[in-house]
């Protein structure tokens, strides 16, 4: 069931618990409103000091909202005992670098040894971008928002290296500024953007064939704008071939229980942008 | 030789030179002045992830300055290639929590998998504090700073835990809000105090007893100000029995070649206080 075909609950814990019975299974944008989503990735403690150092090499991209204890699937301070197992609509599991399932679960991947990490996610602004009059093309189309791996490097930590991927958002060329404003006010969920203009120059091909995510087009006088992206973890464990991890899968997060304005209270790292 | 016996080199790279000819062997206190000094803590790469979470959750006591890469004893950030292995004037080696042995320099220690931290320390603020016209009683008598374990634990991280350390200046009563304005602007550096007046309210008896570091004077009118304080990860290897950990001795740190002002700039976490 997509969150578009009919009205789910709104608050987050409601959400949660729909999307832990399969009831929601589609992408989250759009869901909970002016509530923050965040970003997972989950992997062996063997690769957490490596992943904790990439995250905070790459700020921009990772911004890290909490880290769980190893084999502690239950969040703390973004949502009270949320089970991470189940609470997200889909996953990604991972085994030397390569995708091999998608599952809407990870019950039963679960060791004792496996560390969370919840990182910012760009849908924590797109209300505010909306608020302040600005096109979010993929929430009026109902869609995911679109995503690219680029040709600019993470900072590497350790054995984890890879590319930054970012998402887009198309926005008239005179609004690129004020974009830039009203997302830079959420240092934990990417800040403002990174790029914007042409595609190519950050090594993305076709904007019509997003890495992750779904297309959406761009009207006549708009610019694409480029912001950094939690799927960047992803992007590092193809590329360095990591024996196991899981995530989110893009643009399926987490629904936290703060207010986007609230993260910066409770991130782990929490930053005036 | 003590800093006080004869002059010294005064720029950080002469500095560490001499350090690392023992020719200088004392604290650091009142060494190159203006510039960031910094705590040191090298740990296995199997604890490394636990010591990151710990120092992320415990910001005021353990601002992360650098980490370095696993078998890397080189800096980058905080000066460019100095080796972590003789630029101090003196280590502490710890094996099962326990403290062994108070070396000059730890290359005979070294191994591929140690991961090193720098961390803010509290005398990059020092002479802001004597600029303000505040009194440094410490480096007014050439001694290393009072320094005291408290009742307040630290936030524990995976099998890391272990009581709040704390370094402590005498200010006269009326001066206490400008000491806490003056190094509220060092965030990096351990920022305003986390407590002042009465030692019992945080567990410490006896302020002529310091558990590291030298006792000092109080002048009539004085109250004892507190900052969190960089040895907590040394409190935190000996409660949490650590296998094998090598810090600075305390007082004896790595100066950098920073300007404290400029720390913000090359922190790997900096925020605004």
């Amino acid at each position: 069931m997509s969150p578009q075909q009919e009205p789910v609950p709104s608050g987050p814990p409601e959400v949660r618990a729909a999307i832990s019975r399969e009831e929601i299974t589609g992408h989250t944008a759009a869901l909970c409103p002016g509530y923050a989503q965040a970003n997972l990735i989950i992997l062996p403690r063997e690769w957490a000091f490596d992943f904790l150092l990439f995250g905070l090499r790459n700020r921009r991209a990772c911004p890290i909202l909490e880290v769980l204890e190893p084999g502690d699937p239950l969040t703390q301070s973004m949502a009270h005992g949320a089970d991470l197992r189940d609470t997200l609509p889909r996953y990604r599991v991972w085994r030397h670098g390569e995708l091999v399932e998608e599952p809407t679960h990870i019950r039963h991947l679960w060791r004792e040894d496996l560390v969370s990490f919840l990182l910012g996610c760009s849908f924590s602004f797109d209300d505010a971008l909306a608020a302040a009059g600005l096109p979010v093309r993929h929430q009026e189309l109902g869609r995911n928002v679109p995503m690219y791996r680029t040709n600019l490097p993470a900072a590497p930590a350790g054995r984890l290296q890879g590319p930054l991927v970012v998402s887009m958002r198309p926005m008239p060329a005179e609004l690129v500024e004020q974009a830039h404003r009203v997302s830079g006010a959420f240092g934990e969920a990417h800040g403002e953007p990174v790029h914007f203009g042409d595609p190519g120059e950050i090594g993305i091909q076709d904007l019509d064939s997003p890495h992750y995510g779904e297309a959406v087009p761009m009207h006549p006088g708009e610019v694409p704008v480029f912001w950094a992206c939690g799927v960047t973890p992803q992007a590092a464990v193809a590329a360095s071939q990591v024996e196991f991890a899981i995530t989110h899968a893009p643009g399926h997060m987490f629904i936290t229980d703060l207010k986007a304005e609230e993260l910066a209270r409770e991130s782990l790292v929490s930053c005036a942008v």
